[in-house]
């Protein structure tokens, strides 16, 4: 393959991105945007390799503890749980909750493995023991898994007398809380209701 | 600005991709593609570090003379003049040409600084004086300044005895070649007829 035959290949890793925006990509970056492409290689090669996950929320982070677990401006006593990095951004960016977060970085799914552990629910747990936490908002997606990992996840608050709730109304069954639009998912979010034991 | 952060910006020089999907595409790489992730950052370095243009047709090449050029099987007769490679692809993707091409990189836009230096015409002219070239498409865009350029493309073919033609149906007034679907633009480049003196 030329190298132009492996930047556009390359291109294809990302989401959405078939042959023809890749094509259009590789062309766009060497006709007009070679210092920008300069850029997005360096910036890449950087993230791949120095974005760990927060030793205590999980999120994606460059230093051991996340800016969001590390800032004093926080409501300790709320307590997040989602899927991903990208659903944690989605509530963050929509609505005015100022608490905490954990990123489970999955779902329960054991036909593939991914079972409490994978998801770090030991760390919840130890977590949810400190006493801090008085909430646990489960905003898992409505999917089965995420469902099902919901209701795991407020088990594991009452063990721990902590009261879970959950955001009901407005995310679509089976959406995923980072393609829902703003106005949808803040309200959601604002309805929440404490789970059923 | 965090590494992710900077992720996020440097994905923004695509075309087509504003703060939306670049967080998305950022969260894609570090969540599911850190290998490829790594892949696009190489290619692009070296995309952009080492495709430089064919001595020749000016197209992007890795190589002194690129591989169209290169090649025993095209037809010596055609010259195919675009103004981007983009649209050399294009037409190589949509049609069953088998020319030769001659990539201007741009357009006359006075006002802009780009006369005929800046687009290579002399090298083209010194192309059609070889004697070869019988025949010069000019599939320039049928915008005014693409038009403007093909008006002077013809005046420079007639001057060394070659014979002039321009792809003139179908593609919309305003168009680009690149966006234009392939049966449109096959059927164009195959319609194409003398430019009038
Ligand atoms: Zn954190
Ligand atoms: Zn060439």
């Amino acid at each position: 393959m030329s190298l132009l035959e492996q930047l556009i290949d390359a291109f294809r890793i990302l989401p959405g991105v078939g042959q023809k925006s890749a094509q259009r990509m590789a062309y766009h970056v060497l006709e007009r945007e070679r210092a920008g492409g300069r850029r997005l290689s360096e910036a890449l090669a950087s993230a791949v390799e120095r974005i760990g996950n927060c030793e205590r929320c999980r999120d994606f982070s460059e230093t051991g503890v996340c800016a969001t677990c590390a800032s004093a401006s926080r409501d300790v006593h709320q307590l997040c749980a989602v899927e991903s990095p990208a659903d944690r951004l989605a509530i963050e960016q929509a609505t005015g909750y100022r608490g905490l977060y954990f990123v489970l970085q999955g779902r329960l799914s054991p036909l593939d493995g991914i079972g409490p552990r994978e998801l770090g629910l030991d760390r919840l747990a130890e977590r949810l023991a400190e006493g801090e936490v008085q909430e646990l908002i489960i905003a898992t997606n409505p999917t089965v898994e995420g469902e099902a990992t919901a209701h795991y996840l407020a088990q594991l608050a009452r063990k721990h007398g902590v009261r879970p709730s959950r955001p009901t109304h407005g995310v679509p069954l089976g959406g995923e809380l980072e393609y829902v639009d703003r106005g949808t998912l803040s309200h959601a979010f604002g309805s929440r209701s404490e789970m059923p034991g």
